[in-house]
């Protein structure tokens, strides 16, 4: 089952990025409409009255929202190939928590980095950095979250890979240093097909957050 | 399969209470542990050290955390009874998708409705009955969320329908007029036997989040 698969996507947006990730794990053909953020176009809004935000998955016309939860449609609808979610309900669960933790914890904090000055800025890498040390236990000795098979954590926390850059502009930090085996995950993920060619470059995404902040006056 | 169930509870928090609905609803014979959320128990810190949040289901002897990730947990272990999602996909991610919003939008408006004064107050009436009227357009003439089988989007809002004398107190606005059929839901669903006695009374929970305001001093 196929059929007509559209992505309405925005080049540097962390959720977008898993959609394709996904998208390629399974071997999916889809047609990506990328969408400018500032002037959203009809059809986003039609098709994401809610939030009004990238990335949406429109299948045959129907459209579905929110990066996880696309995740999840495309396994549950593509489910004779590279399961993303594994069988065992336990598993699952613990599945869905670690993503969500990615999507409540590390996210924010990631982005409050580069969005804010002052006591909040500092508040945002600590955050930031307790976060990812959690992430370094919970992967720990693993190839992968899962463990030999790459799945929806990894496929939530891959964006992460291209942002230590910025990390190291923004937050003066290393990645290396505060998490180095979840920095050396990440660079066994930019060597899957499905990673290297659904995100842009470490060095592309830092240039482009920086031209960002200055757009929106907070440099 | 049923094997030892125990909830990490909490009369009056609305997550614990969509873990308990949904337990109810399938018949799954449960020990609730009420838990002091100022004084958390070690039994609390070892089952969910991230968070260290209640609800925590402990199902023979391993915890599961975050309330949403329970209820699809106990759909996908007891999934001989009452379905929570459906089956089809694309009718379960919209599901996720309003289960999700109603986390997102509807909840962390209505706390901060009591948890904040002056214009974050104001901010957060006008945003909690946005996201109501939303819900209530997407309620609209149906019994349930889903249809007429109660599901995974009435269970996470249905915490709301003990809240809205609350509203009123704290927000000053009146859920009958601001979104009639939701109201309307509410009552519908306080009907349900997994409902009535798995949420405490209106009035009850008016009074503890009054005693609490004054406790963590707002008022």
């Amino acid at each position: 089952m196929t059929g007509e698969v559209i992505l309405l996507d925005y080049r540097f947006s962390p959720p977008t990025m898993r959609v394709r990730v996904a998208l390629k794990e399974k071997g999916i053909a889809y047609e990506s409409k990328e969408q400018d953020l500032f002037n959203k176009s009809s059809l986003l809004l039609e098709m994401n009255p809610v939030h009004k935000q990238v990335p949406v998955l429109i299948h045959n016309g129907k459209p579905i929202c929110e990066s996880l939860i696309i995740v999840e449609y495309i396994d549950e609808v593509w489910n004779d190939k590279s399961p993303v979610l594994p069988s065992d309900p336990y598993a699952r669960a613990q599945a869905r928590f670690w993503a969500d933790f990615v999507d409540k914890k590390a996210y924010p904090a990631g982005k409050a980095l580069w969005m804010t000055k002052g006591e909040p800025h500092a508040e945002a890498k600590k955050e930031l950095i307790s976060s990812l040390k959690v992430l370094e236990t919970e992967l720990g000795d693993k190839t992968y979250f899962g463990g030999e098979s790459f799945g929806i954590i990894d496929i939530a926390l891959v964006p992460c890979c291209i942002l230590f850059h910025t990390f190291e502009k923004f937050g003066t930090f290393s990645a290396s240093d505060v998490c180095p085996k979840l920095f050396t995950w990440g660079e066994r993920c930019l060597k899957r097909e499905s990673v290297s060619t659904g995100l842009p470059s470490q060095s592309e995404t830092c240039d482009f957050i920086s031209g960002l902040v200055k757009r929106i006056g907070i440099e």
